[in-house]
């Protein structure tokens, strides 16, 4: 518990209206997309640098523990204040700070939600691609701390890619920017992206210059279907490899497949074992030409359904399929754990077998699909926690997935990072020497371990934190 | 210098013939591109990770400096073994151990030289793009270690767009690697991308794990002239917010030109104030339409004259002129400074007229020329030291160059890094917080500060050092 001086000190530095201890906002702010709760001591919705260095200035001083949050939406409790302290909320945060199109960069501020982003570029002209499956709600700070992905980045990267420059407030207090308005810039440690990805342990991001493209000229949705998920995964490798790299090659297995037709009924053949959701972008002339090319290479693969959207009303007609996802899901089981191992884009028949030997193992519904284009496959292990021993089940299945995929050379997430739920597997993937590298970062630039402790690592005891 | 009972430990580790202590030896690897000279005590050529372990592990033990070369192609002294101590020269590492062709990876040793590199990948239809100067010398470790660019970074970014994993000595000796064979991967810190660009000061690479991409079906150069730098940096950013993003928009100043044309003759017209050397790469129609819209785009901007090759033999024609630049800048004066500034695009013709009132000032011909796509202009300050008070002068008109690009929201490299050469004015660039974070960072992965010190930041003092 924080001490009532404490509170005061903190409500000085961002206002009265700006603080709350009130037992529902703990509530609202204590919980994220994977439904563990852990309630905070206070919530502060800073301004701007300043206040959130004032802030993180006291918390060294006085030893509590901050939690930067975004919009909660992340998958890994990344944002949880596990053992109490203060939430720092920052979505006060949320304006577009300026849209250079000569020089094809934009600044935001971190609470700026991404679709937001992505529809003022765009209504310039511009293409900001990350597209996490959260957009609608996610904001760009967190984006870029959790180093976000999405269907779009095989073509055109992850967050990361279009990132240039941050201002980052360090966990002691220090208020520094990072990279900078070009591409190319070489003077100094690359900070930018060791931020990038960092989970909010290592800064609050309170301003980001994004890289951004010229909107594509027009895109050409395929919805394909094969008889076997070797077929589409020779698909992948044989697209690629004719160099058509895709906007998106979005993948669905059987299993999700059977769920969203059972709910749905789109009318899926019967033959019908995988999905590719294709997608090109560019020159209007050549995506006609790759989509024609992308026809006659996959045919011999066992297709079964091709069809190819002729306008953006049917786009968006074909990626219905893949939007019934989720809300079909909840008809096997009512919690969902998602994870996103990835393997190298070849392996991607191997860890869908392999994780149907595990469901049949466990006895537990896994439903499969992601993005194939890199070999990012979202494993959704769907549980019924009324069941006896189901909950205890599922988390065995999912140790063994992640080990499948690291032994494909693959890694335990290519989206969610670690947070709290992957930090009790992440010795799987990483090394003693390698995890030893990094706490040595964290520690050197948050030598109290003030900035979303107990977060990536498995942090043995518990830190020391007196309020 | 290093007593002899450890050039007896060292040798033992590399074994005889991998250790070298003739002052012929020294001299050889001593030296770069800036043409500094450091005389280092001892020379290795390990043959793998666990040599350079041991390396690493020893110097920690007995204290003395240890500093990884590759081919020493660098422009800033990064390589160079100032204040003595061992030279750890990588170029035994030179296997690629595997291309994989179905996942788009290759995994490489450090020694290999950058452009064998590019034609093993090129003879299966793949490319590496990454093309800095030095390519047809530097090593693939170097490139990584220095973040290397080129001219066709503009489309294809940087080498730390395509290192997607690393091995890595950490400079207290523990082999660890960091990333992977998955570009989307998000578990722990991005050790890789920390790693890249650091200069030498945070670990000995000795392996690492590129993507990369199909070879391009065609391209198309250009050779574009123009009556002014505002006309050529205008098409610039012309051609790129028409949704045309080049391969390299490579860029010539007058005195370039001038210089080209007096030596080579090569009939460039009278008016003509700037190059921009064009070329597009991709699908064989579309280059075709995207350089015709490029002519169309251009001509009212001052053009006067557009030759655009029809085949290969006539782009390496074209691209002579931009050969010939180096070759024929020795003409003015013996010594050339090469700086590597980048501003935003934008900037360019601005910065280019800030450096002709600075070579005014000075007195010293400063001859500009390179990747205006990415605003990264090479600035080339032709010196002869005979002249005396013309070297004071020189490093006097650099720094203005390098305040010139920093108050345009520049950086003083785009390529080259800090090393020796620019440490002394990264103070200009980044703030006391920023370097407080970065050296935060090389204390915690190198206690005793033994791997390349002295580079990247104004140590004060000397480094404790006693072998």
């Amino acid at each position: 518990m924080l001490e009532a001086h404490l509170i005061a000190e903190l409500t000085k530095i961002v206002g009265p209206e700006n603080i709350t201890t009130s037992r529902q906002d703990m509530i609202c702010y204590g919980y994220d997309a994977t439904q563990m709760e852990f309630l905070p001591d206070a919530v502060l919705h800073p301004a701007n640098a300043f206040e959130v260095s004032e802030v993180l200035k006291l918390a060294n001083l006085r030893r509590f523990p901050v939690f930067p949050r975004g919009a909660g939406s992340g998958f890994t409790g990344g944002s949880l204040p596990k053992g109490g302290g203060v939430v720092l909320v920052t979505t006060r945060m949320n304006r577009i700070l300026r849209i250079d199109q000569e020089n094809l960069i934009a600044e935001v501020e971190p609470g700026v939600v991404t679709e937001q982003f992505q529809l003022a570029v765009e209504k310039l002209g511009f293409f900001y691609p990350p597209d996490p499956a959260s957009l609608k709600f996610s904001t760009l700070g967190g984006n870029v701390a959790e180093n976000a992905g999405g269907p779009r980045c095989v073509k055109y990267g992850v967050t990361r890619d279009f990132v240039m420059g941050l201002e980052v407030v360090l966990p002691t207090g220090e208020i520094i920017r990072t990279g900078g308005e070009t591409y190319k810039a070489v003077v100094g440690y690359d900070l930018t992206r060791l931020l990038c990805g960092s989970e909010g342990t290592l800064g609050v991001i309170t301003k980001i210059i994004f890289k951004i493209l010229p909107f594509p000229d027009a895109k050409k949705t395929m919805l394909t279907i094969f008889d076997s998920i070797d077929g589409a995964a020779k698909a992948v490798s044989t697209i690629i490899g004719n160099k058509i790299i895709p906007t998106t090659l979005e993948f669905m297995d059987y299993a999700t497949l059977q769920c969203v037709e059972r709910r749905f009924n789109l009318g899926i053949p019967a033959e019908g074992r995988a999905v590719l959701l294709i997608e090109v972008d560019g020159d209007r002339d050549l995506i006609e030409k790759q989509a024609a090319m992308i026809h006659d290479l996959i045919k011999p693969l066992g297709l079964v359904q091709f069809r190819a959207a002729r306008d953006a009303a049917e786009s968006e007609e074909l990626w219905r399929v893949r939007r019934l996802v989720s809300p079909s899901l909840r008809d096997i089981n009512p919690t969902k754990y998602n994870e996103d191992v990835v393997v190298p884009r070849s392996k991607v028949p191997e860890i869908i077998r392999t994780i149907e030997k595990i469901q049949q193992k466990y006895d537990i519904p896994i439903v499969n699909f992601g993005h194939a284009g890199d070999g990012n496959i979202h494993v959704n292990i769907m549980v019924d926690k009324e069941v006896p021993g189901m909950d205890e089940k599922a988390h065995e299945a999912i140790r063994e997935v992640f080990q499948a995929a690291l032994d494909l050379n693959g890694t335990m997430s290519g989206e969610h990072g670690v947070g709290l739920s992957k930090a009790p597997y992440i010795e799987l993937e990483l090394s003693p020497q390698q995890i030893g590298a990094m706490k040595a970062i964290k520690a050197a630039l948050d030598p109290n371990n003030i900035l979303n402790p107990g977060k990536m690592f498995p942090w043995k005891g518990t830190p020391d934190h007196a309020a």
